[in-house]
């Protein structure tokens, strides 16, 4: 049991969380580690949305009302931490939903997916086939989903996954804490933010944004320069941290 | 396996032998977490000791060279990291060590035990009281260990424990990739290093110190300005990772 009164409480109770999840087969050990490495740049922006990030999420909803057929790509720490916020970001836009693991195992697919649809998530299924040019088990996904994707949301990738559907001519969304990963510098648009802060800011931006300001954002997307933004926006807020 | 040309080589390796001392019950599966957070921070400052970091260990090596009674606190990531690194810190010094747990059971207390055993730790053990002042298990320590210490390194530390040591009148080592934790902040003496760098470094200054040089180090101890010299040897490092 945490105590209530630990000054880091919400931080630890989603650690907690995943740590459950990780007993339940749903979140890999080595998703744990990624987790952490998470938490570690979200405390350094300050657990907030910093203004790049803000951009960013406009431009990710700009980028799915404009797609002709996108998908949320979702896996084992994605769909543990937020479920409910991939359910409204469903119902909001015209996305489809697929389950896709690093370390793939027909149980944690099962369990993935019995998860999302607990949170009312509507998930493709199908059969798999190894449709992206990587050696390991996320070659694997579905025709009538990522196959024929033109844009991916992929919340907290691994680099060599970006890279590969950036190569067969997809858009890549990425939510990425980490603004210096390969992820995030190969991403079609990286998001520097919390998936559980990231996600609802799309959906919402979804309703409110005007077709003028959505062709605007597409229009002046740079995602080097929004990296270079968040990274100057953490390194001012260092600077200042022991003040 | 992992490709030994794989730029992150390193780190991947140490991730997997965490993953593997998870199974084995060593480290928690928050543990994992933790270690993720560091990985995160050990990725910004460039995975090399920084100047204040090298300073840090040299004053730590000069403390626990003048303490009455120092003693090595050890949890279940640090003896999965870092056992043979203990062992030679307590063989350059007349350093006592102990195991204290967060996540404490008689299972993982013994687990870590014997795997330091293995590793040639001198492990001190005893009953434990409840010494420190918390409400959870880290409470518990031995009254010849911790409980009489003038000085205690406690690698990987949180917050609460550290606050409690040195609120006991203690002075606290603590070695924290973090430099904005609580632990970092609230410590006597901290160590922005990775703990299989940090611990090495320590050792070998004891042995090269001159008894003015050490003199010296403790004399002239300014945490709060070792830590703002590593933000700010962080930052700048962030500001120009893009270039």
């Amino acid at each position: 049991m945490i105590p209530q009164d630990h000054p880091r409480y919400r931080s630890l109770v989603v650690r907690e969380r995943l740590a459950e999840a990780a007993r339940d087969g749903v979140v890999s050990l080595e998703g744990l580690t990624s987790h952490g490495r998470g938490e570690a740049f979200d405390y350094l922006i300050g657990e907030v949305t910093m203004p790049s990030a803000r951009t960013a999420e406009r431009t990710a909803a700009a980028m799915i009302r404009a797609a002709r057929h996108p998908v949320i790509s979702v896996n084992g720490n994605t769909a543990a931490l937020a479920a409910d916020e991939i359910a409204a970001l469903q119902q909001a836009s015209h996305a489809q939903v697929e389950v896709n693991l690093f370390h793939r195992t027909e149980e944690r697919m099962k369990k993935i997916t019995a998860l999302l649809l607990e949170h009312d998530v509507d998930v493709l299924t199908g059969t798999a086939e190894r449709l992206i040019p990587l050696s390991h088990d996320r070659a694997w996904s579905l025709n009538e989903g990522i196959g024929s994707a033109d844009l991916v949301l992929v919340p907290l990738e691994d680099g060599d996954r970006c890279e590969a559907l950036i190569a067969m001519g997809k858009q890549v969304i990425t939510v990425d804490l980490n603004p210096l990963s390969r992820t995030a510098r190969t991403a079609t648009l990286t998001i520097v933010d919390e998936v559980t802060r990231a996600l609802p800011a799309v959906t919402a931006a979804l309703s409110d944004l005007t077709d003028d300001e959505a062709a605007g954002l597409i229009r002046h997307l740079d995602n080097h320069y929004l990296l270079q933004t968040a990274i100057s926006e953490i390194a001012t807020r260092l600077i200042h941290a022991l003040d």
